[in-house]
């Protein structure tokens, strides 16, 4: 109702919404997504839940912005504005780079343990699942499209290369043994992967 | 307490372990996991709960077992009567060979229900994620390491490159790709996994 609001109830809003998504990553970390509700939600948050109804229609989607902003939090504090991986024009070096940040983002528990709830619950839950990817993963996999669209026209690439399928030989082993357990994730291992997939496993 | 079975006993015990294989996969795939009990197992299957818990322990332990059966005998169905991958010396055409198999059973409604219902457990209940990755996932995995390092000493592969990382190039994309639903598979494109993971994608 209010189009332009004052800025002291801007202010209001600004940190209603920070509550909100700390207590629905909270919340989805500790009990699940199939336990968390927008109820339990607002009553962490402190807030109603008309309150969280005015903004979003469904725990779904409060979750999914909440880690959109968590994943813009994690970029500022890193000090990358934006959200193009480097191009130093030494590929191998910038794709280290990029995946190293990822390890620990895995390794950190306040991600860790919500993503890995909104993961499982995607996999089971085909329409969560595919708004999941198109909202979140899809974006971050654009980012290595557009990496190696630009190594392939400096010839750092095989001209016959997809881009698209050629991200998958470093991002899906990573995200496969962090999901899943089934191997440690250290920096050594996504440098190893960054080099195995570049310059392959025959020799040369 | 019967050690020497009559061969009737024999018999009714097979079909009885069949009869439970089979209704704990219809289960899992149709209401997931965690609402999948041991007593929802034994009436599907038409036994009494006590026969189920005299041969496992858990529901977890059901389920995995009916898993490993259902593998056993898709293999039996393809012929394959050895776990082993094949070894033609030709290292891409063998990946290929296997990779479109396992395209093949994920496009199979009767392994991914259940198969993902699992899964997607696994990533929120460790101890079962862990036992699901040992007794399912690692053992399919190390049949390719084997292969790797048959075609490392035949000097198809780099004598640096380690198999057990290896793998992953080709296997965890396919396998995010079924599990996340982040991109079609095909025989085509797991054909393009080994194409790249063998010869790099940086110009030779």
């Amino acid at each position: 109702m209010v189009k332009n609001p004052a800025p002291d109830a801007t202010r209001r809003s600004e940190k209603s919404r920070r509550a909100i998504y700390a207590a629905a990553l909270a919340l989805v970390g500790e009990i699940g997504y199939p336990r968390t509700t927008v109820e339990g939600i607002a009553a962490r948050a402190g807030v109603g839940k008309q309150t969280i109804y005015r903004w979003w229609p469904a725990k779904a989607d409060v979750l999914l912005e909440a880690f959109l902003d968590l994943g813009e939090q994690a970029a500022r504090a890193a000090g990358q504005e934006t959200p193009a991986l480097p191009d130093t024009g030494d590929l191998a070096a910038d794709l280290k780079a990029v995946l190293r940040a990822t390890v620990d983002e895995f390794l950190d528990p306040r991600f860790d343990a919500p993503a890995r709830a909104l993961a499982a619950e995607g996999l089971v839950n085909e329409e969560l699942g595919r708004r999941y990817v198109a909202r979140l993963l899809e974006p971050q996999l654009q980012r290595y499209v557009d990496r190696l669209r630009a190594a392939r026209e400096a010839g750092a690439v095989r001209p016959d290369v997809d881009p698209r399928i050629a991200l998958e030989l470093f991002v899906s082993p990573l995200a496969q043994r962090w999901l899943q357990h089934t191997g440690p994730i250290s920096h050594d291992y996504t440098d190893t992967l960054v080099d195995y997939a570049l310059y392959g496993l025959a020799p040369r």
